[in-house]
């Protein structure tokens, strides 16, 4: 068992470090909410009362933390916590930052004798709070298999994708890939529902045809087709509009960066802006389908 | 056994009309090319003379032709067979048309006291041969059931998608959905390559994420990915660009005509005709990979 | 002055014979609504009692009719007027409607001796009633000069597109051209809205560089830039969405059967019909402006 | 007359130093090239070894440079030149960059008292030699007129956007807006020319019509419908596509920061960072016209 320091205890983080307790680990955390302290805590976290505090004999230094410039600040800023953590420590950051911060962070860490990878997640809150969580990690093979030992506990499956960085990389692809599916699906059942068809006999048949996918399959975005998932009951809860529209943003620059032609992500990325907009940003993300829909 | 009219022997339709002798019907094949009829007459099928020869007396008339106006001119024009069909035939066109031809007929069949259904195919040639198509019906209940007999000789899945035409209806929504899975699937592998990653361990990936898709799992555009699909054979064979191109104009129509909104399939649209322009047409269609490529 | 028949008196046929009648000539109207022969009946024109009357010895028949199922049939139908029509008569129809069918009502006439040129206007209601229409003219250029005699009382400008069909293919260029114009006009007013410009400074900078465009310069669609426009007036009047999104169907129709990609103006056609869906069908189109509004 | 600074003397910058000699203001100019610092010496501009010695006792400083990297290194880097201007100086950024950039030059210039405005241009290569170009500014208010002392050498419009970092914001949106233009008029020509039209002919229409643009009227993209523009001279000279790409990736990452839905824009990018993958990055960027015909 493994002494765990981790910091963010958000909505994500916070059942994932109650995982790691569970699991067995020794946990040490942090955030700057003292009601997620609490609540970790009566789980039988340790309490830290900084983040310096938290990694101090740490094995593994976990984070999930909003943004990039929270990620660096943290561990590289002025007061950042690199000075505290133990040369024999893995830095494993859980955030969805882009993937030039997270080379960035792993350099700089690297130029103070630490090891990092990054590892963000998919699975949504559903996933932390089960422990189902799928990791994508970027970094040294080796530091990736050392790191199953803790991520095991939060989660179901674990993916190497590469270098340092790769990890974003290969969840913003899925990320814009799963956004075009779900736009696709929703406009291809509405033309089906405009058209005369019942939405349930079309999503069979696509099912066992050539247009399967995740979405169709485990998500589908027509009301009432499929029990227990955000659309029947009416797209609350889920991965919501305002955190696909995070995701498309990182796709877009890193497709920027690398000069990448993306034409469906983007169009993806613009309709979700635009149903952000116009008042969805917290449903979930499967009622872009609303727009698609015949008001009037 | 069943006495079948099959008319229209071309790379779909003669395939398919083996297939019934094969499976022991007595079929009576009709095609303006000789040579077509030649090959289905050296595996067994009777030879008609005309169209009307071969609809005389049979149970099922099957027709498989490229475009509606054949269709409609084949049972409808001024020399149509619709007078030399039995009343207690039924009538199966396994095009794919645009629906309104399909309801079209249906009413003027109907006005003579002759039963029908839409059936159009998924599978392209590949399962005509093997006998794997999937039928998507649109039509009664009953008819349906009873085109059982023959269909199962020719494919493996038979769906019923509703009234007549909504056998159309469901395929071209299902390859509109198809065209954005390939499209979508092909930038985001591109967009990966672009920054580092390896486009295998990348599918992987996303193969069990929420980026899943028929066209990722079964008919990944990326060369060398998977074993014997098109793209690791120069993108011969397959279901080529023309087609999809095809089909994705029926699509646009029947959006038009309902007022739908389908901004991605109208995306996937244009690239594809761009693609096809540029000389693409007789390559399959997961060539639209290449269109991502960086040439220069 | 020539004696004119004129059949369809809309929102604009209306208007348009009244103009005919100011510029002296003899005008005999056909509608099947009373209310609107009244009208026109009230400012001097003849009233008929049947199409084939209006026609009865008429130098010119000039036709304005909703859309191409009613032109073809008032004129090539069970019950079409084109045998009491002159075989010195032009045949002059205004309607929008796709060139496939002016091509073929251009047959059908030929077939009986009698001229005819498709003229599709530009200019909506306002130039209707003001006279100031853009008459877009396919068909033999001597016909095209012997219209002007009458165009010229409803419009200010006429073009000779081409051969017969070339009217419509050029006012759906065009309008295809017109709704990307708006709609990008409008997200980039947007985007610099967003990033803190005033909409009309930014308006001003644009109309003096390489953004200048005839939405931006007569047609502003942010509410306050321009008086007398319809975004400065709740959108009201000017040129209904509902009549853009038809155009659009028409454009996309004629971009299928020439199999060419026009990635724009379908994007702007699936916007403008998602636009439409969520009831502002009625508004101008401009309008288009408030899907980028941010309003939560 | 004026003391200016010019520092960057590339193929915008060379053209705008020498423009300003002949103004008869007192030029220092200064650049990594010895060839480029050769060329201004010989039209009569001063030579300055650094850009420190550039800037010495100037009352103007203009940079040109070509990302924000560079204008954030020249004045505000380890050996930036802030510390040699002086106070009563006004720094003229014309280089095209991001918004935010230009906002923390400001800002770090402000905190050593330097008064700066941002001023982007355009009118290209050509438009620098002639200097007839359009500078777009953001900053105070009696900044920009007193900037106009020296912008008048260099162009024939200036415009004031609003704050620091606004001349930015409104090029960018006039440049999204003109990458549609482009791209909708290619390809509402190529429809025409699918359907038969004469490009000539579409055009005036058009002209004369709504559809009316910048790129129509100036730089129609079809070959020979233009004299004197790239599309009749093989895409040589004018704007390239690899710097249309450049600024469409600034459009996006504001739109990003903003928010903005732009799916025209975003289309525009994603069609014209294909046509740069295939090869096309230093064509004018109206030959984006070619990848919508018909090769094959």
């Amino acid at each position: 068992m493994a002494q765990v320091a981790f910091i963010g205890l958000g909505n994500m983080g916070g059942p994932m470090a109650i995982n790691l307790v569970k699991a067995g680990h020794q946990v040490k955390a942090f955030d700057l909410s003292l009601d997620a302290l609490a609540v970790v805590k009566a789980e039988g976290a340790d309490v830290a009362v900084s983040a310096s505090d938290a990694v101090e004999g740490a094995d593994f230094i976990i984070s999930m933390l909003p943004a990039s410039k929270h990620v660096l600040g943290l561990y590289l800023g002025e007061q950042g916590i690199a000075g505290s953590i133990s040369k024999q420590a893995l830095v494993i950051d859980c955030s969805t930052i882009d993937a030039d911060s997270a080379r960035t962070l792993g350099a700089g860490l690297a130029a103070q004798g630490i090891a990092f990878i990054d590892a963000p997640v998919s699975g949504g809150v559903g996933g932390a709070k089960a422990g189902t969580l799928t990791f994508i990690v970027g970094g040294d093979e080796a530091h990736f298999h050392r790191a199953k030992e803790v991520l095991q506990g939060m989660g179901k499956n674990t993916f190497h994708a590469g270098a340092i960085g790769a990890g974003q990389v290969a969840k913003i692809c899925n990320n814009m890939l799963l956004s075009v599916l779900m736009v696709a699906t929703s406009e291809s059942l509405q033309m089906g529902i405009d058209n005369g068809l019942d939405p349930k006999v079309l999503s069979d048949i696509m099912l066992k045809s050539s247009g399967r996918n995740w979405t169709l399959e485990l998500y589908n975005p027509c009301p009432g087709v499929l029990e227990n998932v955000p659309s029947s009951n009416d797209y609350q809860g889920g991965f919501m509009v305002d955190l696909m529209a995070k995701d498309l943003g990182l796709a877009l620059e890193a497709a920027t960066q690398s000069q990448s032609s993306t034409p469906m992500g983007a169009l993806a990325r613009n309709l979700y802006v635009a149903h952000q907009r116009s008042g969805h940003g917290k449903l979930d993300f499967s009622s872009i389908f609303k727009s698609f829909e015949r008001k009037a």
